[in-house]
C-alpha cells in the first residue's frame, strides 16, 4: 500500500499531536479564495441554511411522565436531522426527516474502528413556558474538538447549533409541551464514519445526526449516588489518550466495570488513575468534593484538565464559574469556599472522611446533572459522605438551584446569558 | 436510576478487573443443569448447527487481480453470516444470507459507545488447490476475550470457527478460485452492540457478523515500510486500558496520527509508550527487530505482553514459535538467533542502528503479514534499516517463507497443524 496524500481539506484538522487538536473551525472552502486554486476542489461547508425539511406522516404519541417508555431511553421524537459528508465534496444539505433506522454497510468504519463522537445536551421546558438550551455553544465547540480527535470532518460549530435549534423548534412544542415545566428532552448530536472501505484509515465518508430522546431525570437518588472506586488494573483514560474528548472509545471500554458496579449495588465507577489513585471522573460525570483542609479552609475541589484525562464538562465549567462568582463571596448565608481545580488523590478524600473534614461530594454532568454522592467504596473500605439538608449537601443544593434556575427560566434567572431560548413552531 | 442486577448470563463474563477477563468460554445454559433453577431463563448458546441458509439471487462478479475494486477494500463476497443476541433469550439461529446493508436504529449502542470488536483473518488459496485458514482457533479465542472486555456477549469460540468455515465454504470456490493460488480473501468477524437504549450501559442486544472481503496484499512495499515514531503526547494504549483487545476503541483514536504519517510519506506509526519510549506496535501490527547485542549475540526481539498494551497477535505468536523451534537451532545456513520477548526502548534501537548492530526489522500482523521495515523516523532523526536479500532481510525472509508455506499449502507444509483446510462447496 503506497503512502497516499490526504485530501487537502483534512490537512487543516489533522495534527500529529493532541496539543495540536484544538477548536480550529474548519478552514475549508474559504469564499475569498474561491476559484483561485482550481486544482483543489472547493468543499461544501456544513450549512444550516440549506436544511431540507420532510415532515413525518406517522406522528407518534408522546410518553407520559414516569411511563416505562420515558424510562427506557429508547423513545426518540418524530424527527431527526442528518447531514452526510464525503472527502470529495464536503457536506451535503442537512435533512430534517422522520426518525427511523439507518442503512449502513457492514464494512462501515464506525462499526469496526469506533470512528464516532457525540454530545449530550438537554432541551428544557421553562417555568416561564419557554424552551431553552444551556450554553449550547460549549457543546458545539467540544463536538468539533472531538471530531478532530477521532479523524472525522470539521464543521462550523455555529451551524451545528443552528441545526440543533431547528430540530428543537420542530419537535419541542409537541414532545415537551408547556404543561411539563421542569422537564426536559435529551439531545444527542453524533458523528460517525460511514466509509465502507475496511482498511484502517481516516474515513472518507461521514454522517452527522441529531436526535431528541425522552429521558427520565437521574439526579434524585435516595441516599445519594453510591460510587465504586476503580481497581488499578482498569483505567478510564491516560495522558496522551483521548479522555478529554467525547468519543465512543471512552465509553464502551468502561461498561464492564460499570456493569459490575451496578451488579454490586453501586451507581457508577469513581475512576482513579495511576498508583497514586488520582481522582478523575465519576462514571460519565465530573466529580466534585467539598472538604475542609487541616488548616481550616473550606474548599470546593475538582480535577484539573491539564493531563487531558478528564472531560471539560459544560456542567463542570458552569459549577466552577458559578462558585467562583458567588460561593467565594459568601452566598445565601453559607460560609465562603475556595474554588480549587487541581490534581487530587483518593488518599486525601479518605483522610478528609476519616477526620470529619469531608463536607459534600457530587457528580456533575448533563445526563446526571448535579447528583449528590452519599457513599464511596475504595479498596475494601466504605465511607459515607455527609448528606445534610435531607438528600443533598448545602453547597450541592445551591449550585443545583442556580443551574436549574437558568435552565428552566426560573424567577431571577429569566434573561441569564447561559440560557438560549428556542423559538418553537 | 436504581441499581439493577444484570441478567444472570452476564455475570459469568463481567469482571471488574482486566486480569479477570480471560478466555472463559461462556458458562450459560449448561445442559446438565437445565430446569434445575427455573427462575433463571435458559439462554440459547451460539450454535453453528442451527445455521439457516438463504442464498443470493443476485450474485456479483469477482474483481480481477490488481483491479481497482480489489484495492478498494470495499468489495465483499456474495454472502455474509449474522447472528443476533438478546439478554433475555441469548443467541438466535445464525443466518447465512446475501451480503447487504444493516438496518440500525440511530440510538444503537455501537454508534455512540463503541461497543464493538472484531478479528482479522484470511482465507488462503493454496498452491495445492485447497482453501485454508491459519490457526483460526486463536482468532476465535481472542474474539471472545475482546467481547468480554467490551461488554458484549460470550459464545463458544468453536462455534464461531464453524460459522467462519461455513461462509468460507460457501463463497470460497467462486471468490477465491483455484486459478488464484497464492491469493487470499480477508475475513472479518465482528460483534456490535445493537441495543437501542441511549443510556450508557452494557448492551442488552448484540449482533455477530462475518464478512469476506477482497483485499490486495500489503506486505510487498518497495524499500520496505517507513515508520514514523509517535510523539509522547499521543499514546495508543496504557496499562489498565485495552490495548491487548481487538476493540474498535483502539483504532479510531489512532487514525489522526496515522493520517498525518501518511501525509508525511510514512506507512504507519511506530507506537511508543511513556517517557522511556517503550516500543510497542507498528501501526496495527506487532513489531520485531533483529539486532546484535554489544556482547555479540544475535537476537530476534519483540515487545512482551506483560503490561497488556500490545496485541497478542496470531502472526506474532507464530513468528515466535517458528523462530524458537527453527532459528535458535540454525536454519538454512543462517546464524543462530536468540528469541527475546521483553520490554525494549527506542534508544536501544537507535543505538543498534548507529553502531551498525541493527540487522532487520519487520511488522507482523494478519493484514500486513510480514512487512519488512526499511526506515524509521524518531524525534527529528531518520535511520535506515538494512534491507539485504533485495527487499527483505534474511531472517524476515525465512520467517515469511515458512508462514506462507503453511498458509498456501506449499511443498513440505501441506499437513502442517497450523493450516486448517476448508472443504468448499
Amino acid at each position: 500500500m503506497a503512502p497516499s496524500a490526504l485530501p487537502a481539506e483534512q490537512e487543516t484538522v489533522a495534527e500529529l499531536t493532541n496539543n495540536g487538536i484544538e477548536l480550529n473551525v474548519s478552514k475549508t472552502a474559504p469564499s475569498i479564495s474561491k476559484a483561485v486554486t482550481p486544482e483543489v476542489p472547493q468543499l461544501a461547508e456544513l450549512d444550516a441554511s440549506r436544511l431540507e425539511v420532510n415532515l413525518t406522516t406517522s406522528p407518534r404519541p408522546v410518553p407520559g411522565i414516569g411511563s416505562p417508555e420515558m424510562a427506557s431511553q429508547k423513545t426518540c421524537t418524530d424527527h431527526m436531522i442528518t447531514a452526510t459528508w464525503t472527502a470529495e465534496s464536503g457536506w451535503g444539505a442537512p435533512q430534517l426527516k422522520p426518525y427511523g433506522p439507518f442503512s449502513l454497510m457492514p464494512t462501515s468504519s464506525v462499526l469496526h474502528y469506533a470512528t464516532e463522537c457525540f454530545e449530550g445536551m438537554k432541551l428544557y421546558r421553562g417555568y416561564d413556558g419557554k424552551l431553552r438550551l444551556f450554553r449550547p455553544n460549549l457543546n458545539c465547540n467540544r463536538m468539533l474538538m472531538s471530531t478532530n480527535r477521532i479523524a472525522l470532518p470539521a464543521f462550523p460549530p455555529t451551524e451545528l447549533q443552528k441545526l440543533i435549534m431547528a430540530l428543537c423548534a420542530q419537535d419541542g412544542a409537541k414532545w415537551l409541551p408547556k404543561d411539563r415545566p421542569g422537564h426536559f428532552l435529551y439531545i444527542r448530536p453524533t458523528m460517525i464514519g460511514t466509509d465502507s472501505a475496511l482498511g484502517v484509515q481516516r474515513p472518507t465518508e461521514a454522517m452527522l445526526f441529531i436526535l431528541l430522546t425522552c429521558f427520565a431525570p437521574m439526579d434524585d437518588i435516595p441516599g445519594g449516588m453510591r460510587l465504586l472506586a476503580s481497581q488499578d488494573d482498569m483505567i478510564r483514560a491516560w495522558p496522551g489518550g483521548f479522555g478529554y474528548a467525547k468519543v465512543g472509545a471512552n465509553y464502551g471500554p468502561s461498561l464492564v466495570a460499570q456493569g459490575e458496579a451496578r451488579r454490586l449495588g453501586y451507581h457508577q465507577i469513581l475512576w482513579l488513575f495511576g498508583e497514586e489513585c488520582v481522582v478523575t471522573e465519576a462514571g460519565a460525570s465530573n466529580f466534585f468534593v467539598v472538604w475542609r483542609t487541616r488548616e481550616g479552609a473550606l474548599q470546593l475541589v475538582t480535577a484539573d484538565l491539564k493531563e487531558r484525562i478528564v472531560l471539560d464538562g459544560v456542567t463542570r465549567r458552569s459549577v466552577l464559574e458559578f462558585a467562583r462568582e458567588k460561593l467565594t463571596q459568601g452566598y445565601k448565608g453559607l460560609e465562603k469556599v475556595e474554588v480549587v481545580e487541581r490534581r487530587f488523590v483518593m488518599q486525601e478524600v479518605v483522610e478528609a472522611a476519616e477526620e470529619g473534614r469531608l463536607v459534600e461530594a457530587f457528580g456533575a454532568g448533563t445526563a446526571w446533572f448535579i447528583a449528590p454522592v452519599g457513599h464511596v467504596h475504595f479498596r475494601g473500605r466504605d465511607f459515607e459522605v455527609p448528606m445534610v439538608e435531607g438528600e443533598c449537601g448545602r453547597y450541592t443544593k445551591v449550585v443545583k438551584e442556580a443551574l436549574r434556575g437558568v435552565m428552566y427560566g426560573e424567577k431571577g434567572y429569566e434573561g441569564h446569558e447561559w440560557g438560549v431560548v428556542v423559538e418553537e413552531k
